[in-house]
């Protein structure tokens, strides 16, 4: 591969193949048929000739295992969970973050959804749990799992994220994590539920009621308050996630889902929506998710996750085995609607590529990104651009730094959350080893 | 609920708000507003007012659970699993089916994915298994997971159907099971895997050659023949399952996956991949999965899964709590590409009604119908058919037994397999007390 060893200098690609720094390839060339690709990724992948067949593995030459009523993963995946922040249940809030450097594709199996509880895990009985809208409607409503189940369902994939998410990112240092480590506070899920107007328009909201307090049967009770405005957009009492019932820690049997705003405000365990006129200005919207901005002063309100991406693959943690063709692969995703282009770089943000989206695109709902590329085995650094249709790009680390703030000394680890609402850009280093770190660029 | 009460007869729909007999709804009642809809909604589902807040539960007044790696359902939830033909693992083909009159929405959780495998389980281990492509090419390839994984990947969504699901459709007397018992060996993922056309325009496939003979790791070798003209169409060789790597039972580490054909020929632990001129004949093309005509003929190859739909709610296993607002929902799929549309029947095939289909319609996936309806208390059949986009409407259980025949005495249980790739209609009888029976109608 003569194309491979000529490296690119200041952006400029070094081949027709080419199309951005660093052996950022044309995204044509993931249909295949390319011989740029293929001789790239045959230098790269293929081991040997084997005319002959293989010999049989020691579990070709006997019955395997019995078939369970629940499939699990094979035991040679037990390093695919969840990073828990309180394994031992102390009396603070517990995190549990999705392995995104482990995973592909889109969607978040409900074993490795992220979770975040502020008092453990309520074991709540369906029959026995019931939701109660009253406030300024008509009609008070109580519905059981049962009597919610009979109205109009509908099914959509959309994203979670915890408004913390990628905390650490606030350093002015970068945290050595994982984008677990770093951004595992985020998942995507097809979720069915009733829309939620549909229920108020039952309990007969009062035209100028202007917000809904969502109440959880945890035992802290967690509340937020929510627009009418967006209860009527596209919320939803959901209570299937992937096709089955909703996780314990993720809401069991019924939460809201309020897609494309700030996990929190998505009530779990929900019991009660009051219709009323004034926000409940409660500890969580209050305190907790009330960022503080360089000034001193806080935002009040910041519902909406702003469009993000980042790449899991190559990521911390992974390691490249010698130059090549690899798959650049990556998550994207925005409050605002749907993902209109991702652009990744290779050489930190001098020179930028379009990546493939994985079709389809759903409004607030991960998309997969892939990007073709031939690395030359010098260092690189690598970053992902995304822009969402409603005409948003994720701003760069220093932009957003620059109206956000960082701490004046580096954060001890992934776990610490010095503020919220990061939607910059992730890169990756690779040096010429192979190894990966965490960057700013 | 005057309009309630009214029944239809003949087919004639008994109201403005009615399109087909027996009180199914025109599906914009869906989108909630109606009158129609909410009135019966609430006569049906609302148990009453209530002002006061609830008093707390039991579990909202203590600290919950610990938060685990991999989260699990609730124990409430224990029967939502899959039923096992063979749970001590003799030496015969164990089958695991997926509960579809449990779930909804469109994704199959990785944990309750149908499977069948003919010898057990094998417990591979992927730094050690190798997939093999050889025969009629110019280079022969090895490949490990990991060298695999750099290809290009792509992710969508399929269902797998084993060519043998529903066969308990051809007794001649409707067996009683739930939709999980006639039809629990069908789901449906979101798949990661590389393209199979990449590694064969990579070993460079003989221009001549017509067939594949790809085979597992598994202690039979199991092992099929694909036209080569499949495996460049949209054959994958799939490594990652809703997101994780595959479920042991699914083909850890990697299986083929030929997208809207017979499950059996999407061999699971795939090992070896041999490019020839003429099919294997093996024991599952040749014997198991040869269906026999009533004519004493056989088909040779019955690749392709037919479009298909059925009810999963209401179903057998449930039963209806009084007249009153009902969402009729189901499941429709095709091996040939898009549905086009889902009809529904509520008395037995006289009248129909178009269904809502959820969005995205994803082809050779799952499709969610939804249809809403009024029952009012009277016996009734509820029914599905649904068309593709190539023009295939799925035919009467009449016309289809006409062809393809049925027993002579009943069939035994949901388990006994008389002959393969059922796609007629499945059809409920609702009786007045609101218990479901299978019925063929």
């Amino acid at each position: 591969m003569s194309q491979g060893k000529r490296r690119s200098r200041g952006g400029i690609p070094s081949s027709a193949d080419d199309v951005a720094g660093n052996g950022l390839l044309n995204r044509r060339a993931l249909l295949g048929g390319g011989l740029a690709f293929a001789s790239a990724a045959s230098a790269a992948t293929v081991t040997g000739a084997a005319a002959e067949p293989l010999k049989d593995a020691p579990w070709s030459l006997e019955t395997g295992a019995v078939t369970p009523v629940l499939q699990t993963p094979s035991r040679f995946e037990k390093n695919v969970v969840r990073t828990l922040s309180n394994p031992n249940n102390e009396m603070r809030t517990s995190h549990a973050r999705t392995p995104h450097h482990l995973l592909d594709g889109t969607v978040t199996p409900n074993s490795l959804h992220f979770t975040i509880n502020h008092s453990g895990i309520p074991d709540i009985d369906p029959a026995q749990h019931k939701l109660v809208i009253h406030g300024m409607v008509k009609q008070p409503l109580v519905f059981t799992l049962d009597t919610l189940s009979r109205y109009p369902l509908v099914t959509r994939m959309a994203f979670l994220e915890c408004g913390g998410n990628s905390g650490a990112m606030f350093s002015n240092e970068p945290v050595q994590a994982t984008a677990q480590g770093l951004h595992g506070l985020v998942s995507n899920a097809e979720w069915t539920g009733v829309p939620l107007s549909i229920l108020l328009d039952e309990a007969g909201v009062d035209r100028s009621a202007k917000w809904l307090i969502a109440e959880g049967a945890d035992s802290l009770a967690l509340h937020r308050s929510v627009p009418v405005k967006k209860a009527y957009e596209d919320a939803l009492v959901a209570i299937y996630q992937n096709g089955e019932r909703l996780m314990p820690g993720n809401g069991y049997p019924m939460r809201l889902l309020l897609p494309g705003y700030q996990g929190n405000m998505n009530v779990k365990f929900l019991r009660r929506i009051k219709v009323v006129n004034e926000p409940a200005m409660s500890y969580y919207e209050a305190r907790t998710y009330s960022q503080i901005l360089p000034g001193g002063k806080a935002y009040r309100f910041h519902f909406l996750q702003e469009v993000k991406s980042f790449i899991t693959n190559p990521s911390f943690g992974q390691a490249l085995k010698g130059p090549g063709y690899y798959g650049i692969s990556g998550i994207a995703y925005s409050g605002n609607g749907r993902i209109a282009k991702v652009m990744v770089s290779a050489d930190g943000g001098t020179s930028w590529a379009e990546a493939a989206l994985q079709e389809p695109v759903l409004p607030k709902a991960f998309t997969r990104f892939r990007m073709p590329w031939r690395w030359d085995g010098q260092p690189v650094v690598l970053q992902s651009r995304a822009s969402d249709d409603a005409g948003n790009t994720q701003p760069t680390r220093a932009e957003f730094v620059a109206v956000r703030g960082q701490t004046k000394k580096p954060v001890a680890s992934a776990n610490a959350f010095p503020n919220q609402h990061y939607n910059g850009p992730t890169s990756w280093g690779v040096a010429s080893d192979g190894s990966i770190k965490h960057v700013y660029a």
